[in-house]
């Protein structure tokens, strides 16, 4: 109930200071990103050169950092800007699109989470396993692993990476290292959209740039996603072009009540 | 009155015509871009690679650039093909994204209006302040600027760079240093997707390409961005996904009556 | 009868096998790429940095090439990861955006065919008469030729090339150098819609992902968008917006029994 709580709280602040922020991002679910952070209230901006980002992290209020589409450029950008937004105590969400499928990946996000202070780490269980290496069975970017031992994983990866880590799943784990929490909403068609993994991570850095944890930040994205999932699904059913429209309609219109009506938020 | 008729025989023209809209722009809406300039019955092609635009912008009707995610490639193809397309004699329509927000953005839209004759220049009010070095204010991509003052910096930014220029706002104010037009339709929600302003400047490409003026351009890819939303609005109320969606469908179909119905543009 | 038999096989296959279809492609309709490969029930991954693919291919069940909006980087990317594929029996459908409107795609797409075993190749009657040297007019990424001709230009192209050839029209015509197949099914609002043919290019590469040679994955792409794409419209009539949502529902929805009582196709 309290990180039920502490979700509204962030949510009215996402519509009071509208938080700038600044994604790294992929170039195949980059437009839904922008749109969901207007829809959720806040102000994307996307950009990779470097000569720019500096500019640009000074006014951000978070960092999303999302290695779907990775290159030697961005990858430096991405380190250079993590730094800076670390100087600047900005706070950085890592989504490590594809860790365990490639080489690069993998190391470009152990890289990132080396050399940047990471507030979340946001993934499926096929990338934050690799990413301890206990496995690297990644089928491209989907999972393919189990979720039984998702709350040891994350609570391992948490003390680990030391960040908050949020594991997406049928039920979403979040840990920060001590404290547990799980969030039961949501509806398998999502998984049929490409980049709701992606949108999470960029409603991650939402509540981040609002000043919110991160405990509250990964498990507030989840829920804002699996729930507005859920509702949309009454709307589309299997119509999935449907469904993406009314996503966007429930993310847009996610309120506290709706939130405390239909979120299944547990701490564990 | 006569800007609204110029509208609709523009918007016949672009019918007639199909112009090729070349466009070097950002990833983040280009693809709402490509289907916005085919919505209103323009042809669009995207390129940034040096080898490859030479050929394209010999069969171009007009050029779109677009810094949105602006990189030392693409800045240098916007540079080259601004230049080729002038030699062409093709009409160029810039978008100084987050001009204000960085060096990197304001140094390159002034670079590119110094180096390239631009037919239109369209941004929001911090963006076009910060080029006429009147502020700085820019909040990534979005402006902080109030409206106050839109005709005089319209009319000293038009004269500046030899242009015309657009300015959106809750009023969208257009100037080509001589005349000022003022768009009195939209809705506030247009500013919760992203790129809706990208895709006013690809509309502005579509009336260059079919032969209209600066002003007749700009003026018309207002009213129609504007009107469009109006009568999308009406449909979806406050449902992002359904509003983004009714926008297309009502550029898809905009006419000659619907403009003269609801078009409100006003000649200073 | 047979082909219509295979493809409803094929989509069987696919929502058995999942297959996992790797893209290098272009940042317009990437996107709608990802989604109409989950719609379908494939498996989608884009990438293009060459030490991520190498990798990647290992994995993947069929590799998409489209030089949508190519440039130097991803043209080596697309060649190196092309005869991977090779060497590793993957098959590789080439989407030739635009050949015939530029020297360098006209190159590429050539390049392509000489260095890699394409299994596909899928385009517009301007691209592929341009790759036969039969004609440079393409109007951008539009074609302009008349399809009277189809059927010799695709049974040349598929001798010429050595691999199954899919030419977009109002009837697409198929062919691998010794049979021919036409695809009845569409609807000209298809064209108003910017991607669908690299959405046909993905569906393709699902269908080859699945097992099913070049001929039958090449018709039943087309014959599931054409499909597809009649359907949506009697939902959507004339709104552009609106009928791309429904194109993704029909898709997602799309089985044996609609395939059967709606496909149109005729082996010659």
């Amino acid at each position: 109930m309290e990180m039920l709580k502490k979700a509204c709280d962030g949510l009215s602040k996402i519509r009071e200071k509208s938080p700038l922020v600044h994604h790294i991002t992929n170039y195949v679910s980059v437009n839904d990103c922008a749109n969901i952070t207007l829809a959720i209230g806040a102000s994307p901006v996307m950009s990779d050169e470097i000569e720019d980002i500096l500019d640009l992290i000074k006014i951000a209020n978070s960092l999303v950092l999302n290695i779907g589409t990775l290159n030697k450029r961005t990858v430096e950008s991405m380190i250079y800007l993590g730094k800076e937004a670390n100087k600047l105590n900005i706070p950085v969400v890592l989504d490590p699109v594809g860790a365990g499928a490639t080489k690069l990946r993998t190391g470009t996000s152990l890289k990132i989470l080396q050399e940047v202070k990471v507030r979340v780490l946001r993934g499926n269980m096929s990338e934050i396993k690799s990413l301890l290496g206990l496995s690297g069975n990644t089928k491209g970017v989907d999972s393919t692993e189990k979720m039984d031992d998702a709350e040891d994983v994350a609570i391992l990866a948490a003390k680990k990476f030391n960040c908050t880590v949020g594991i997406s799943g049928e039920v979403d784990v979040i840990s920060d290292g001590e404290r547990v929490v799980k969030v039961f909403n949501g509806n398998s068609i999502l998984t049929r959209v490409t980049g709701t993994g992606c949108m999470v991570t960029s409603l991650t850095g939402c509540f981040l740039g609002a000043g919110c944890d991160g405990l509250t930040s990964s498990t507030a994205a989840y829920l804002i996603m699996g729930l507005a999932g859920e509702r949309a699904y009454k709307e589309s059913g299997d119509n999935i072009g449907t469904f993406k429209v009314r996503l966007f309609d429930e993310i847009f219109n996610i309120n506290e009540d709706r939130l405390k009506e239909g979120g299944k938020v547990e701490e564990c």
